[in-house]
């Protein structure tokens, strides 16, 4: 059951007191792993992701037949400091190509057999810019972590949160800069493909932005200052999956730095989630190391949407798939030396 | 239309003259690539997997609708000096796994929608110890080339190739030694779990079936000398799949060996092909480099079967579905700057 979320500060808690995982299942996985009819270690990193889907799951034979993706959209103030290529009415435009099924996220979703929800957060109400002030209120705050909260559905078994947000990777950026420190240019990248001239103001921007607000408080409070409402949104979602016992694929650089968040709160608040994918955007693999994630794939996208994390869906089904269907030595009549 | 290979020689001249992917249908998909709704590259190595597919099936905006996954199996003489860690009869006892749907493969297939045939070459036959004479005959190499030639379904739209064979990574670590050059520590592994003494028993092995057969030939006598039927039909099914231009995803180190033997006929026999997985089988990243081929996984699998390559048959999928399902900027809406 989902606590209520009705302060900042129960966020906090819910995101502190969720419990782990069901370690008699994940035993049990492990026990099975041990007799199917393979070598052992032989199907690699699958076995670690099923055993540890088991864990999560309670079940030491799991399967995965709802998986969820969920686009949050939001916009930024920042971008009035030309730090996108794209122009911001991109996101609203975006948001109807996710309902009308045109952007990639929706071929990904539908090739990994997944739902798809987009939440569009207050589009007309940009954040500010952080440049000049926090860039969301407390209440902005708390509506977004409740929407993303709100937004997973209780019977999916498998999650992956997206964005859409023309000029996001730079309030990324910046989380990632004041959560983990060393210089904006660590952590600023060209996002959509901004020029040499683009991703140097870009950098500044980032500075800025930590400058002012870098140090003022937990990972809610950096988000609040720094991030946006798809980001506040995703890190939501991340949550509530934790409190469902619904493990979480995360998908690239802005999903990564909502994550990153929940981890300054509570270092085990990313226990249920594996990386999906290290993103092109030139940052990300650093926030993951941070977040000690190994991502599954390295394939060069940088799009967010939530594509990594879904391209990542049917490794896990796959995983899973060998894990429970697979016969065992006795029931197959294979020597197992 | 497949050839008729009727012997050796029919076979090298049907690999020679395949015909190259349709450039025009390429073109028209790079073209395509460049008005989706999407930041230019955004989607990384996606977007030249949907190029190279779509020029592979002469198809601007193609489909993946009907993959085959299919496994040979083959029994070698060679396993009389110790080489693997199972014993031989495991390679018939898989075999049945493999009908009866308990296998790794049988789950990995059903997850990637495709379909899955088994084919057993003579497994109460098993090649010649390659220490002591070569491992096959010309009619046992011919036979098992055209046991994979006629395997591969004609409606298939993609090919996977995998192998059962309890001692074949022996024989691939023969194979890759003989073509590529070097020691044979540096491409004989561990396969199945040989612990040292057995790792050196194995590189002793490979090296004298090196000494009495490197440089007799080109690929195909080197397959005949030193490679057994599961191989040799591996490389017969990628062979005729380039001739019905049905794009393979290469499996591990065993079926790269066998593409190795193709690609020393001709250097373009393998440009219907992609690497879906690196295998943790020590060598099989060499292989790859000396094919030129950046695998689209790395997750540590060491089985065979097919089983890093069906993984990717979904990666694959999902390319082409964000290519042929996407919106345009002008379909969306979307502004594309």
């Amino acid at each position: 059951m989902l606590p209520e979320i009705n302060n900042l500060n129960s966020f906090r808690e819910a995101v502190r007191q969720a419990s782990g995982p069901d370690d008699a299942a994940a035993q049990g996985a492990t026990d099975r792993n041990g007799q199917l009819t393979k070598p052992p270690g032989a199907l690699g990193r699958l076995e670690d992701l099923a055993i540890w889907y088991a864990g999560w799951r309670g079940d030491a034979r799991p399967q995965i037949t709802s998986p969820q993706v969920i686009v949050f959209a939001g916009n930024h103030g920042v971008t009035a400091q030309g730090v996108s290529a794209f122009p911001p009415e991109v996101t609203v435009q975006m948001v109807l190509n996710f309902e009308h099924g045109g952007a990639a996220i929706n071929q990904l979703a539908k090739a990994a057999g997944a739902t798809m929800d987009v939440h569009a957060l207050e589009l007309e109400r940009p954040t500010a810019d952080f440049t000049s002030g926090p860039a969301m209120s407390e209440d902005d705050l708390l509506q977004a972590l409740r929407t993303g909260w709100a937004a997973v559905r209780p019977d999916a078994d498998l999650l992956v949160v997206g964005e859409m947000g023309i000029g996001n990777t730079t309030p990324a950026a910046a989380i990632a800069c004041a959560l983990f420190g060393g210089e904006a240019g660590d952590w600023t990248g060209r996002g959509t493909g901004v020029d040499d001239a683009g991703l140097a103001n870009k950098t500044r921007v980032v500075a800025e932005g930590v400058m002012l607000h870098g140090g003022s408080g937990d990972g809610l409070e950096i988000l609040r200052r720094l991030g946006g409402r798809e980001i506040a949104a995703m890190a939501g979602a991340i949550a509530a999956a934790r409190a469902l016992h619904i493990p979480v694929i995360l998908d690239g650089f802005i999903c990564s730095a909502a994550a990153a968040c929940l981890s300054d709160i509570s270092e085990s608040a990313l226990d249920h989630t594996i990386a999906g994918h290290q993103s092109a955007e030139g940052a990300h693999g650093a926030v993951l190391a941070k977040l000690g994630k190994e991502p599954l794939l390295k394939l060069g996208l940088r799009l967010g949407e939530g594509s990594g994390g879904a391209l990542a869906i049917n490794i896990l089904k796959s995983a899973v798939a060998c894990h429970s269907g697979m016969a065992t030595f006795a029931e197959a009549g294979v020597s197992d030396s």
